[in-house]
């Protein structure tokens, strides 16, 4: 990809995706709020829980992208071990983060709960890791080496906390996308499709193949791009030559 | 984790998952599939439509895994590079299969429509690669290297390629869970859990935070293991220190 676009990558820790019992929801939603940053993703890691590997991986990342956004791990029970992965991954040492226990405890007091043992462990943060503020259940995320962004699982706590960090991103050019939905078979058109990519190499040009609700063949061509100047042209040239077939809505 | 269980891998290779696009299904139906057959998934990668990424991703897994899953880019336009990719990454020569080229010239008549250029391209294989049949839409998939299952992306046919490779896969006791469901935000129960986490280390314990319908904070406490004596052992244990806390249905 010859693209200028802050790179990004997302780091799913879930034994329970891997399990199959969970539909992951994360990486959709921030895939989407990244394009509509200008933010590149260039690739998700789906991870066990193991300390080890969360470190291997999230070190590699760190290193190669700009941005690296995890996901799950920083609750407080004995399968939540993404701050001591990640600070033995980056020699950091662990400790109880007084303004993390301060944000815990005033939640807590204002539920009229009692924050016990357990729920005090999430204030333990690696140290001088500035912490990524949850609006919805208090309990912080954090930011290790300056570019990875830990988030709990929870969709929800998750796109609050993305929220939150939004404006400490570069951004650039929004990645935008086109579609032209053609009641043909993709091979159809394939080499229409070539010819266009070849011509425009900022533009990525998908062919996605399926069914009209009649049982018929179809294509829908998804142009997408942040130079906007080249994908409005691409696809003018691509809708010229693609003339003789139907549209669909 | 300490289990002989045969492992597995998915490669997924999704422009359209990155772009946030689409929502990718094909992690979940594998994943549930696997844990049924007692192959443990290791991890998933979701990768752009790069060759080099394809195919440095394919080698590292081929070797690692027992199993490789891919889905996506088999088809008949320029997007579709997998077969070449993974051929490249392994020295293998692309040619003409005569097999598949049969399977879709017959599929095509069948439905009165021409095989053209494009068409062909999707009886392009790597030489010597077994194929996998498509009861859907003809167009097979194939193995690399003895273990990379190549599927395509389109979800009902990936299923059916999935189910016909079944007969060739190693199993083992399948994964079954269990789970207690409790109304107790998960910090109150932490110490129970981590002390039978520490007995059973065949059985992985989940806990995943949660609200009830009316705002309450909720438990679900997931045990997983293809050692059944061993779930079924930590479940009644686990359970029976977890008494005094109300059960969800």
């Amino acid at each position: 990809m010859q693209n200028t676009a802050p790179s990004a990558a997302i780091i799913i820790i879930g034994n329970e995706i891997l399990s199959g019992r969970t539909q992951d929801k994360n990486v959709s939603f921030i895939a989407t709020q990244l394009s509509d940053l200008g933010i590149l993703l260039h690739e998700v890691r789906i991870i066990a829980d193991i300390a080890e590997t969360i470190g291997q991986v999230a070190r590699e990342f760190s290193e190669k992208y700009d941005y690296v956004f995890t996901s799950g791990g920083i609750g407080p029970t004995h399968d939540d071990i993404t701050a001591q992965s990640l600070a033995d991954a980056f020699s950091i040492k662990v400790e109880r983060n007084q303004e993390a226990f301060k944000l815990l405890n005033d939640y807590y007091q204002s539920k009229g709960r009692v924050l016990n043992v357990a729920s005090s462990k999430m204030a333990d943060i690696p140290e001088g890791c500035p912490l990524i503020s949850n609006s919805v259940s208090a309990a912080p995320g954090f930011i290790v080496n300056n570019n990875i962004f830990v988030f709990a699982g929870v969709p929800n706590i998750l796109q609050a906390m993305f929220k939150a960090i939004i404006p400490q991103l570069k951004t650039s050019q929004p990645f935008i996308s086109k579609t032209l939905s053609l009641a043909v078979g993709e091979s159809a058109i394939a080499q229409q499709l070539e010819s266009v990519q070849n011509q425009y190499p900022l533009v990525i040009i998908g062919s996605y193949p399926g069914l009209t609700e009649e049982g018929h063949h179809m294509t829908s061509i998804v142009l997408r791009s942040n130079n906007h100047n080249d994908l409005h042209q691409s696809f003018t040239e691509l809708d010229g030559l693609l003339q003789q077939f139907d549209r669909l809505v």
